[in-house]
Parts: C-alpha cells; sequence; structure tokens
C-alpha cells in the first residue's frame, strides 16, 4: 500500500502554497488535505470549543482528496483523524506557509500548530514555510527540501512529539545548503498600530519589528535563512523539558507548602 | 514601588475565576487585568492578525484596573504590554482557569497561552486552573497555592522563557501537598460528536475522553491531582530542546541534500 500522507495549511485550501506542497507529495503516495475554509494565520495550535465544525468535499488536486474544515489548522488535523481518514496517515505535512515560521514565530504558526498536532497523534509531521508572504508567491524553492525531508521521514518517522519546522528562503533557484538550526531568540517590537475610528474610538492592528536577539549567532534559523539557506529547526510538543526543572527555589517553595 | 502584576485569563473578563486571583493578588502589588472580552478556551497562542482590535476600560475591580480586549488571551498580553501598561510587570498571572490544564491541555489552553506570552516577554509567568469547569466553581482550594508561588516568584523571579503550570484540584478545603510534576503523556479520544442539522448536513462539536498512557506514573500532574494534590509543571516556550536533536537521519538527509 502507497504511504498516506496527511495535508494542512493556515492559509486556507485556496493558499497557492499548499497546491505547491500537493504537487510535489503525489509522488509520495496517496495525499489527503484538510485545510481550513478561511484564512487561519496566527491560530497557532487553537482549538474550536464553543461551536460546530462543517466538513466539506472538494473537487480533487492533482491526485490528491480536497476538504476544508470550518476552523483552525489543529480542527482540521483531528477532524481528520477522526472523521475523514479511513487509515492512520504514515505522515503529516503541513505549508507550504506564505511567510516565515522561524524563530519565535513557530509559537503562533497555525501551520506549525497543525504539525504539532499530528506529532500529539504521534505521527511524523513537518511543516514547510517560505519567507514570502506575498499571495502568489514562487515555491519553487522548497521543491528539493520537500522532496529529501518527505522521502527520509517516510522512510525513518520521527522521535515521538517531536516534529520539523523547515524554512525555506525566498530566492531564485533551490538554496545551495540545508541547516540544522536552534530557533533564533528574538522578540517583537512595536507591535501596534493605532487607528481613530470615525466615531473618535481608537483600534490597533497588530503589525511590528521582528528584533533578533543574537544576530551573530551561525547556528539560528534566522540566520541560515539570511544566509539563503533553508533552516531545520526539531520542535518538541512536550515542552516540560528537563531544563525546566532547573527553577532553583521551586523545591524550597513547595516545601513551604507542604510544610 | 509595589510590584506590578498583570493578570489575564481565557474565560473573559466575567469569569468567577479571575475575580478569585484578583482576590489573592491584590495584597502583593499594583493588579491590573486585561482579559477577553469573550471566552476564549482552547484559543493557545493564537493572535488575531486579519482584524483589528479594541481596548475597553471596565470599572475597577477590588483595587485592580480592568480592561478587557476583543480579541485573544495572547492579543491581551501583547496590547497590555504595549498599549495599557505605563511600565513592565514584575509578573503576570493568568486564570483561575475553569477547568484542568494538565498534561497535552497546556498546548491548547488560553489561559496557558497568556502564560507563555509573558514568559516570551521575559517576565516571570504563572497560570493557575482548577480542576472544576463549572461557571460557579469555588476556588478556594487554589488560595494557597497562589500565596506561596506568587510570593516566591516575586522574589526569585523564573528562568527566562519558563512558565509555571499550576493545577489545583477540585477538593474540599486546601490541598495538602503541592509537587513539582511532569507532564502526564495522553491523549484524546473519540474527539467530535456528531449531529445531523434539520437539512439532513452532518456537523461535529469537539468533545472527547482523556486517555492517561502512564496512569502508573506517580511524577505526573494527573497522578498528583488525582491524589488530591497541587501539580506544578514548568513549561519552557524554547520547545527545540537537545532532545529534539536527536533526530538521528536528520544529519544524513541534511549532508543528502548539501551533497
Amino acid at each position: 500500500m502507497r504511504p498516506l500522507i496527511l495535508v494542512s495549511n493556515d492559509d486556507s485550501y485556496m493558499a497557492r502554497g499548499v497546491h505547491a506542497l500537493i504537487d510535489r507529495l503525489v509522488k509520495f503516495g496517496d495525499v489527503v488535505a484538510v485545510c481550513p475554509q478561511h484564512p487561519q494565520s496566527g491560530q497557532s495550535m487553537a482549538i474550536t470549543v464553543n461551536e460546530p465544525l462543517r466538513i466539506t468535499r472538494l473537487d480533487d488536486y492533482n491526485g490528491a482528496r480536497m476538504y476544508h474544515v470550518s476552523g483552525s489548522p489543529v480542527d482540521c488535523i483531528k477532524l481528520a483523524m477522526h472523521h475523514i481518514l479511513d487509515r492512520r496517515p504514515d505522515l503529516v505535512v503541513t505549508g507550504i506557509n506564505h511567510g516565515s515560521n522561524s524563530a519565535i514565530n513557530v509559537l503562533y504558526s497555525g501551520t506549525m500548530g497543525a504539525a504539532m498536532e499530528g506529532s500529539a497523534f504521534g505521527i511524523p509531521s513537518i511543516g514547510f514555510s517560505l519567507t514570502d508572504h506575498s499571495a502568489d508567491a514562487d515555491f519553487t524553492p522548497c521543491e528539493k527540501a520537500i522532496d529529501v525531508l518527505v522521502e527520509a521521514a517516510l522512510r525513518h518517522g520521527l522521535p515521538e512529539d517531536v516534529a520539523l519546522n523547515v524554512n525555506v528562503p525566498n530566492i531564485s533557484g533551490t538554496p545551495a545548503e540545508m541547516r540544522l538550526c536552534t530557533p533564533c531568540r528574538g522578540r517583537w517590537n512595536d507591535e501596534y498600530k493605532e487607528y481613530t475610528d470615525p466615531f473618535g474610538r481608537k483600534f490597533y492592528w497588530l503589525t511590528g519589528r521582528y528584533e533578533n536577539l543574537e544576530p551573530e549567532n551561525e547556528s539560528t534559523d534566522e540566520w541560515a535563512l539570511a544566509h539563503g539557506m533553508v533552516s531545520v529547526v526539531p520542535v518538541a510538543i512536550e515542552r516540560s523539558s528537563d531544563i525546566c526543572r532547573s527553577v532553583s527555589w521551586l523545591p524550597e517553595a513547595i516545601a513551604a507548602y507542604n510544610g
């Protein structure tokens, strides 16, 4: 039996990026794409709890079965697993995102949220993003990275609970190099544009300027992308690593509570 | 100057849990609460990118300045930092959530999403949850845990990028013990209830049954809660730990790309 590959994204079923991804995946297996009906950028791992959801079958695309779901990227993965797929997928692939999901953006990304949800189901999961927000972006630079990583992930799997966050620089042609990276430490500044409505009331729109806190660190995804390389960052959904246990005052506070 | 404590949640400014939290915090410092206008359960670290946001000042509550924001819990923290607070808070405290955020639920929780956003700003951040979903829950069991952990976090801070996920069992009185725990490995099964609308079309509503994959492991948050203890789980927002680098085939795949 051919491998089953579940595809999702956060830019909706109409996005050029998901079609470019499917074009690349159909040679590796049977592809089913379950994408949000409406754009869901920035939806992280949000789930819809207070409203019902609908599943709509669409026309096939390039041999792939296509659906849209009236919710978030994570809703798409959950509904695919429980109500759409008739067998367990071998791989979850999300994207190709229109825009970077490097550095701290991985936390807010719906495309990576869907990949993390795939990992939560114990399925090897990879999210792909291109550092170009435009609706008509050219996804050619992603092709080789998809081929190499999908082939390897189908053959070898991934450790449980680890997804791959792959970002591809928006350059002409195929990036010459791929790197295993750490997520760059940074933050967003000046995050809102302020407006005044016709009634004199203020409103705010998210924007911002990314500040790279380690621009000289050659091991980060930001550095790799700035130098025309593909970045690969493994991401754990289990976020309570041994490192976290080093909150030095916690044992004492807990003893205070217990004593 | 008194410490400044920023409060948020995901159950909205009207929830009993956030008022119970504020009641506990006002003795430690100046409290400003910026909560979602509408319930935002399950919103994870979602941000609003395609719509504008509004900030509304509400009546003070028990000496705390109160606002609501027309977006997600993370939107609340971002707008508080950029447009509401006039100085950097010493602590972000979120909750008290109506319902558990133990185990894998931490990934979907808006209350923990807001705490993680506090950590992303480099501010010590703690989220509190009570294992009782009801709107009129009694938050008394949380009081001692809040007192002990807020006092210690204000005094000692937290490692950068580490938030605390504190869950309190819904028992009568004050839990006798608090434990440093690992997040229990588990998953949600049968996640959707299926309905048929008056036109014969199916729709789906998220529900489910949590399956504990390590019920005998006494170090997990689920075990602690099931035994009437308060669980404390440190959570890292940097999710690419050294453990993740152990994707054994990645160096070879990257060499294949580069060669």
